[in-house]
């Protein structure tokens, strides 16, 4: 038996696709097309990268998209200032600050340009109001990841009400959202993590496992219940042949992709989960994909909002 | 085998005693006593009986309490306009609007109230901004019920990292909040509910239960794991005798006290799990006391932040 495959990249390129006559209805009917402002501070290669595909998506899709860059040098006030006028600007109705900040901001700079991002606007849902109007049920913005994981079980049809949802990650910004997200949708929702003891059997109860931890191949064939589905969250670029040999056999085709590039991006779910399995998210191509389509899609919730649509 | 009973009464009670010297130092250090105003809108029965013990409480522990009266024709204007003289007042450390507002002021008239209230006054910890605050680990004030069970559990040694901990009901001033506040302690937290099929199965997994619903004696024998510890936070007024009937028999002490008083104060937890919990709170005298407790604790925060210690 061989799980199937959601593949969130046809799902986003469909969405894609679908969004781009309402961006253009909504640009006609309001004489402005939706914007998007992301900031981008200092110089952060894999930064640059997302931001890029952030771009190049937005604007396809009709999108005005305004890359605001900022040197490595620039203060907290400055950014904070920047992001206050975008707050105030007409034309912008989401903002987006790529996450990491520089690191000589400090500690706590990250999560306060996040508050100082309006409400309206937060396409991002980190802020702690944003956080907070989820988990009493009545979001404005809802982070982009765990959104698209609801997304791509709506689309494939994938029953969540009276499920058994495990989530495996307790980040801000995937593994509590997507708790209460499942929650809200009437699943009966456990968090585990890193301090989970035997973690293998706390996963076995899953209908629905969603692994967003960080560490390639954790999630393994016997960590899922047969026929659960399995929806992989993690990116990881792995760049040690051992491990990439603990998930792929010498004659697999990614262990030429890895020898090719000497880097593989893998999941947290370890590619023998397909044998048990009853739905299984690639990566890449799973969630990921879906991620930048649902900024897309908190964009254009946050521009109607804001002309009262 | 009959379970420990975990006293919150007698913990309140001490509670109660200890703070009495630090706000009397407050007030010597800043020439005022620490400031709680509490917000009665109509004529509530239950709501006046709670806000007594409220104001008799804080009173007795030094704080000036001031309870502010409006009639239960108040517009819902008038509520946010008095919230907002509250957030400006030198004088009030901590604000308190009781639930429910009368109905006649509309569905979200509350949540904007509670929105309303500064995050640094926000003793109930019901605002948006609050809860975010919260869920990403970097809580303000914190909702008091679910705060005053883990000081519960830490006061009795009860450890909570690595343990599975079972919340059953996702309210937003319980359940929600419980669950975060044991997740941050490093429990795998699982949240159940209306909609959980086989529950008593759930509830089986649990080191630690807590039964938050609102339905008298939901919590049986056969949902508890042998030696388990549970948190019985719903307090139920029962008036039908067979309900009553269901919970105690005939010959026990409570059943006189019902038949005198025509009602009971019952939990979630039926009675009989006493036999197999390791620990238990009782209903009444467990968790409903502490929440008054850390009501105070929390103002008393709310004031030391507010001058800066």
């Amino acid at each position: 038996m061989s799980a199937r495959v959601l593949d969130g990249q046809a799902l986003a390129d469909r969405m894609q696709r679908d969004i781009k006559p309402e961006v253009a209805a909504f640009a006609t009917r309001h004489g402005r097309p939706p914007g998007l402002a992301i900031v981008l501070v200092g110089d952060d290669p894999a930064s640059h990268v997302y931001v890029n595909h952030k771009v190049k998506a937005g604007t396809e899709a009709g999108f005005r998209v305004d890359l605001e860059r900022m040197p490595a040098t620039a203060s907290l006030d400055d950014v904070l200032g920047l992001v206050q006028k975008l707050n105030a600007s007409a034309a912008h109705d989401g903002i987006l600050v790529q996450s990491p900040l520089p690191k000589a901001m400090g500690a706590g700079a990250e999560q306060k340009v996040f508050d100082t991002i309006a409400v309206e606007k937060d396409v991002d849902g980190f802020s702690a109001e944003s956080v907070g109007l989820l988990v009493q049920k009545r979001p404005k913005l809802v982070a982009c990841t765990p959104s698209g994981v609801i997304e791509l079980l709506d689309r494939e049809k994938i029953p969540i009400a009276g499920r058994h949802a495990v989530v495996v990650g307790r980040s801000d910004i995937v593994g509590k959202p997507m708790a209460m997200l499942l929650l809200h949708r009437d699943a009966t929702v456990t968090i585990a993590h890193s301090r989970t003891p035997d973690l293998a059997a706390v996963c076995r109860t899953a209908d629905i496992l969603v692994a967003a931890v960080g560490k390639a191949g954790l999630i393994q064939r016997d960590f899922v219940k047969p026929g659960a589905v399995v929806i992989d969250v993690g990116v990881n670029r792995v760049t040690d042949a051992a491990v990439v040999g603990g998930l792929y056999p010498e004659s697999h085709p990614r262990q030429r992709v890895f020898k090719s590039k000497g880097a593989l991006l893998v999941g947290d779910v370890h590619p023998e989960v397909a044998d048990v399995a009853g739905a299984l998210t690639p990566v890449p191509g799973g969630v990921g994909p879906l991620t930048i389509t649902m900024l897309m899609m908190n964009t254009l919730s946050a521009a109607r909002a804001r002309v009262g649509v």
